[in-house]
């Protein structure tokens, strides 16, 4: 008996080393978390909270948007001549060991707006769409995980997009309004949060809705912020400055950062600002940074698959900068990325091709639809432009072409059909009449609120890439959650996306 | 120092306790595994390998699938009058602990055939779409984890599928062959397999393609089984009957069982397949149960949302068989409940309701397309039916209105508008005209290779509801793989759907 308790006894301390040593590899709050969820209530060990947490959103970035990017690159680095597909190359986030799912509801509808949802992941509460952290009767304030973690444990807080810096998903993380439209007042939030790095596209409305108010970019320097709006000044922001809000030198559609589809290289991309605000945020108590992929939604509403596809892609190698953080300091480093609602209801497979798709079509994409409208369509209405003229803008920016088109031969796949073309020339018709005329339940779906002639050309290249989209606006797909580091245990599963806040604030032991 | 030692020799005991406390409790396996994944390589246990596991595949069920299905039981259950929407109702499988995303691409495509990604999950190779466990040379046959625990472990093996059970997806677990049509020689190795129980939907072609050969009910019979056509003797079967073949009572089109929508209260639902799947296969050494939810697939072929939803019910409810024996043998039992592929591109979201959905519309479908084509179109035709007629038996099936109907003021969102109801007069003209003039482009895009009047119908209804689908075909959407039970944790992250061959392999210690 004697014996027997003795070889339990080293059983029970060679096992309690075993645990030891993954305490020595400094992956001790997963053990700790494991066990304890795996004994009884009054047994409890704290997780570590770790001191830098990156939550990268991309607006509109569900399953659809992630997998077509990472088929997209696949389809790219296909080796040619080969009959057996190979399949996607995976983001950087896809390699993530936790990868939960969060439903994305908000008070109003299944397919919610980004400021509700917005504020269910960085307060847990659900609210009715395009309030931002107030409760549904536009009373009640709710403090942002981000006012937290500033407030009570002393972290950096940076607010980054490549949208807005007052757009509803950014502004979620530091305002407090019964309307994401009052843009005026986010910015006076934004001024009065005292946050650390805000960067990305310039603010709107700085001056108010009837431009008669202090420029938020006055008061943000009065109230000691740095405002940097070139390039050059970007690059050599530091930490030293102190607080300091970064505004892209080259801005696009509504003062937003250009698509990657449009950006030039000299212009920062998402990875860069990322980058600077590792550098800038980067102190002994620890930062939060919140960035935001805002432009994945606005190509999916527009339903332009090229241009949701290249920007899914820049924030996975902004998400790199972050994953190169977290191999320094891989015991204190939490990665979030997810998306707060799919937008578009992108889908990878079309009526039209069957079980084919043609993703490297959308390569022959150079512009954003955003960019054509602005630097073709503008045009054309101006000089009322011939088809023939649009045509071949059509063949430069897009890839498609017509039969008789002396690439006909080498791009069939880029071709278009009798009936696609007079799709296009009535889409064409459409645009350059500039009616104000009413549309039809016809029109309505087949162009939304956007300019016919180009999201035609974005829905003939989508489909005949073998790629579709269902509506102009947000749905109810779940989101993906994909999670590396101190506590990324947290986030596996099926749950709402409240959980996303209430599983940051338990491990962040913040209240 | 001596005192310090006895402190840490005590605390190291006591952790050790816990330890031992969660093995009594149950959950060794994760305990385990968790640990030895976080020490070094010299360190190795062994994870207990589940004496029972169920892996039911929705066909065609990816996130929208699921999560539409939610939404609809969320609608139903909203308390009316209230203002602020309370969410979806998770279905069963969505409430499990793991919940992984797997790539579903074949050597084909990225939109991917059933066959093909039967064989990944079952054998962990991809092949190309169409072929059945042989490799893309269709020389080499690849051996199942099914037949493996039969050889390796002696589990009894069940396949149970709502469509016929040798449809591609059951075939995949015990069938090999270069083409899914070769139904007679997979039904041949169906009787050879030796599995111990097979039920659902009747053999295709049981006398072979031109109906010359030895049917293979006969042959099943020779070769020991028992076969059963009746919910009577189906419900008086028991283990020592031996092995058995349960053929659905009441069969539906393709002579599979019926959909969720149509089926009688005397019916036989997947669940009872299941639970007495459970009563035959359970014995000492162990089972696997491979559960097809095949309908999903078929009505998501169709654009039959109202269909796809209720059938996805109904594997969630086969599934909470599965939950319920898991429960009386926690730490013996593993669940996995994953799609194949998605189907249809279904989206929670359409260009003509923006952010709105309507999903109790759905509730207004009694029957289901295919059900409608077979009593009603197929009349239609015969009888040269009048459109107003047409639109009587459309308001009892599916609740589609006109806006003279008595109904409308109280039911305006079933009402079809001008546009709508031209959409439906045409697709009626295309039906009744019994033409074999091949389609235009534009009409393969309305109506695919379905009835145009039925299709309509439903696209119609769908619409309205705030649903759309984009193909008629699979579409490249990852799918979600939900897990319960030992090794559970093994089915986290984003990875691809060979991964859960091999992660079941590694489980199981099959080779």
């Amino acid at each position: 008996m004697k014996k027997v308790m003795k070889r339990f006894l080293t059983t029970l301390i060679a096992f309690a080393l075993v645990v030891t040593t993954a305490f020595i590899a400094g992956r001790q709050d997963r053990v700790v978390a494991d066990v304890c969820k795996k004994t009884t209530k009054s047994v409890q060990t704290k997780v570590t909270a770790p001191k830098y947490v990156f939550l990268f959103i991309g607006d509109g970035m569900s399953y659809p948007q992630v997998q077509s990017a990472s088929d997209y690159l696949g389809a790219m680095s296909q080796p040619s001549g080969s009959t057996i597909l190979t399949g996607g190359k995976k983001l950087s986030f896809m390699k993530f060991p936790v990868v939960g799912s969060a439903t994305t509801f908000d008070s109003t509808s299944f397919c919610p707006d980004s400021a509700s949802t917005a504020t269910s992941i960085s307060t847990g509460h659900k609210t009715y769409s395009s309030v931002i952290n107030m409760d549904e009767t536009k009373k009640i304030s709710y403090e942002t995980v981000s006012e937290k973690l500033k407030k009570q444990l002393g972290y950096k807080i940076g607010v980054i997009s490549s949208v807005n810096i007052n757009h509803a998903t950014p502004a979620a993380f530091y305002a407090h309004q019964p309307s994401r439209n009052n843009y005026y007042e986010i910015g006076k939030e934004l001024v009065a949060s005292g946050f650390d790095y805000f960067a990305g596209g310039a603010v709107i409305a700085p001056t108010g809705a009837n431009k008669d108010q202090k420029s938020i970019y006055d008061l943000a320097k009065e109230a000691g912020y740095k405002v940097v709006t070139t390039t050059a000044d970007a690059k050599a922001l530091t930490s030293k400055d102190g607080k300091a809000i970064v505004i892209g030198e080259t801005l696009a559609d509504s003062d937003s950062l250009s698509y990657e589809n449009d950006r030039k290289s000299d212009e920062w991309a998402l990875a860069d600002y990322v980058k600077k605000g590792i550098d800038v945020l980067d102190n002994k108590k620890g930062f939060f940074m919140m960035v935001e992929g805002g432009k994945i939604d606005w190509a999916c509403h527009a339903n332009d698959a090229g241009s949701s596809i290249n920007d899914t892609i820049a924030l996975s190698n902004a998400v790199d900068q972050a994953v190169q953080f977290y191999n320094q300091h891989p015991t204190e480093t939490l990665i979030l990325v997810t998306g707060d609602h799919e937008t578009g209801g992108l889908t990878i497979g079309y009526a039209g091709t069957n079980y084919d798709t043609y993703l490297a079509n959308l390569s022959n994409q150079k512009t954003s639809y955003a960019k054509f409208d602005s630097n073709y369509v503008a045009n054309y209405k101006k000089n009322n432009t011939p088809f023939a003229q649009v045509l071949s803008d059509i063949k430069t920016n897009f890839g498609l072409i017509t039969s008789n088109d002396s690439d006909a031969a080498k791009n069939p796949k880029l071709v278009l059909t009798d009936y696609e073309l007079q799709l296009l020339k009535k889409a064409y018709d459409r645009t350059m009449a500039q009616t104000k005329e009413k549309q039809t339940q016809e029109e309505y779906v087949l162009y939304g609120s956007y300019e016919p002639l180009t999201v035609t050309i974005t829905h003939l290249l989508n489909n005949k890439s073998g790629i579709n989209f269902s509506s102009y606006s947000h749905t109810g797909l779940p989101v993906g959650v994909y999670a590396e580091g101190v506590g990324q245990d947290l986030f596996g599963g099926y749950y709402d996306n409240t959980n996303i806040y209430s599983n940051l604030a338990n491990l962040l032991n913040i209240k």
